[in-house]
């Protein structure tokens, strides 16, 4: 099978949206009047960001969540993706299960493949996506880093360090009971990009990133963009999926040989959480909670924004934590 | 040097035309009103596009000129790009020289890095790159694939085969005079996206592909996408930048020991061309050479569509040539 007929078999669908999808030399798309686009791009490598015997209908399914997930922290809706993919062979199966895991939450999120590139090569997955944010009297409604204030609350969806937790125990670092094990891997591998609530967010929340490389150096970037600082109440940070495994007894622990601590990096510095950290006024509490609600995501405050540069971090008790926690990076 | 310090060093530079560039969850673009956004995404793979140790000043520009020959092949502006980079190791000297040649190429072109991704791995570049078409009454000005009508005149860029002659001639397949391969090997290493020719073809051309992978399978696309036919004068495309090296004998010998046979083999299925290839209606001749002359781009005509499915080969005599050319298939 060539190249064509790959592209042909696996990924070409009829265009819905697109005035043109796959097949010619470029897509083309509309974006609604007085709407902006909102593009980003992020590139999956074997051995870096997954493992070579990783589900492939998982693997489908992440390499476009990611994606999805910097949408969501714009606000954006999502409209259209391309997919460049290099592979060491054509593996008909593999193939199979792969364009079936992203297809489905493609299709989930009415987001569509509108081209791409195919080649010979070593595992390598980069996709593209665009999205729709609207203008609102000539303004961009885009949720952006830069938008913090003093004064501000300090969100997070969902719950953090779980895809940490399950790479550890799958590593043998850790063992972790198998019903919060199969929870905490369908995090790592499955991750859900939180595209609903970004959207609910507009308007509300005065800045958003997406939780990928871990919160610490995450919410690095939102301060360093917004010139301001933060203090983190982080034992609220400290809540796993392994609190809503229902077989195991209540609370963090749920099992998991863990200290405090532990659980402290775990969720400060896990990375791959693809949950949304954002900041909003004081004044938008219950604008917040009803995004939260529209949008069925659990939300919950864990600090502020204040003038003071710099991010402390407190215990339980308000006492300041040593801040050593290091945030993921390709090239360390 | 981190992930971020890298992106900052090498390629993040303030927005120009971009709403928002590098340095958000997303970039954002807001198209002109009454037009289209012209997509298209090439990945490059070492080993298989191109050499280890090619210049990376060459590699930057022709990772950026690959994707800029597709927005060409629809008559789109140029606006913007994004970069997906996954690097062995990171080395400043060959950065340096790589962004410098990626740069050198966009900024000829107007067309701004707007974001991407930067990752550990084995040397792959991944270009998405989004250009502007305007539309007319509300009908799309891309000049696209399906457009061929019987009766039009077949027509191509500049001259074919001259990358795949260095190449030839870089792996030691072949002896090639000096002044031929340095000229040969800038067309190999450094294409030059007919972004002009393609613009000024809007409303003019009925259909045009770039040439990326030989005029052979290319025009494939052309009659399959169109649902005709073609019959090329194979000679008349027999061109190469031989001809114009002035140290060299004129025609197309030019000191080069190749059958008029293997002359034909490297124009109609040599690949890397990244030249246009188009259709267009007998009545439009004089304003096909008017957009020759305004873009500055030699044109010729090939060959002629018909309304009899396939492709026919004919020499100079007329007489029908076996038609058994090969086009470039990543996984063949």
């Amino acid at each position: 099978m060539g190249e064509f007929d790959l592209i042909a078999r696996y990924f070409k669908r009829p265009a819905r949206r697109a005035a043109l999808g796959i097949g010619d030399d470029c897509a083309l798309l509309q974006p609604a009047p007085g709407t902006q686009l909102a593009i980003s791009c992020d590139m999956l490598v074997q051995g870096r960001h997954f493992f070579a015997d990783v589900n492939p209908r998982s693997l489908g399914h992440k390499a476009l969540a990611v994606n999805l997930s910097d949408l969501a922290a714009c606000g954006a809706k999502p409209l259209a993706f391309t997919l460049a993919l290099a592979l060491p062979e054509i593996n008909e199966p593999w193939l199979t299960d792969f364009a079936g895991g992203l297809f489905e939450l493609a299709d989930a999120h009415n987001c569509e493949l509108v081209g791409g590139d195919t080649t010979a090569g070593p595992l390598n997955i980069c996709i593209t996506v665009f999205g729709e944010v609207p203008l609102v009297n000539g303004r961009s409604q885009a949720l952006l880093r830069s938008g913090a204030r003093a004064g501000d609350d300090l969100y997070v969806s969902g719950t953090l360090g779980d895809a940490r937790l399950a790479l550890n125990a799958l590593q043998g670092k850790l063992s972790v009971p198998a019903p919060i094990l199969l929870a905490a891997r369908q995090r790592l591998e499955r991750p859900s990009p939180r595209v609903a609530l970004g959207q609910a967010l507009r308007g509300i929340a005065s800045a958003a990133i997406d939780l990928s490389d871990g919160l610490m150096g995450d919410l690095g970037h939102i301060l360093e963009s917004s010139q301001i600082g933060a203090t983190v109440q982080v034992d609220t940070l400290v809540h796993s999926i392994a609190c809503y495994v229902d077989s195991t007894p209540a609370g963090i622990q749920g099992g998991i040989d863990l200290s405090l601590a532990q659980w402290r990096t775990l969720a400060l510095a896990g990375g791959d959480d693809y949950e949304l950290l954002f900041t909003a006024s004081p004044s938008q509490r219950a604008a917040v909670a009803a995004a939260a609600q529209a949008s069925q995501t659990p939300v919950r405050c864990v600090g502020q924004i204040d003038a003071n540069p710099g991010l402390r971090l407190l215990d339980r008790q308000g006492q300041v934590l040593p801040n050593q926690y290091a945030s993921f990076d390709h090239f360390a």
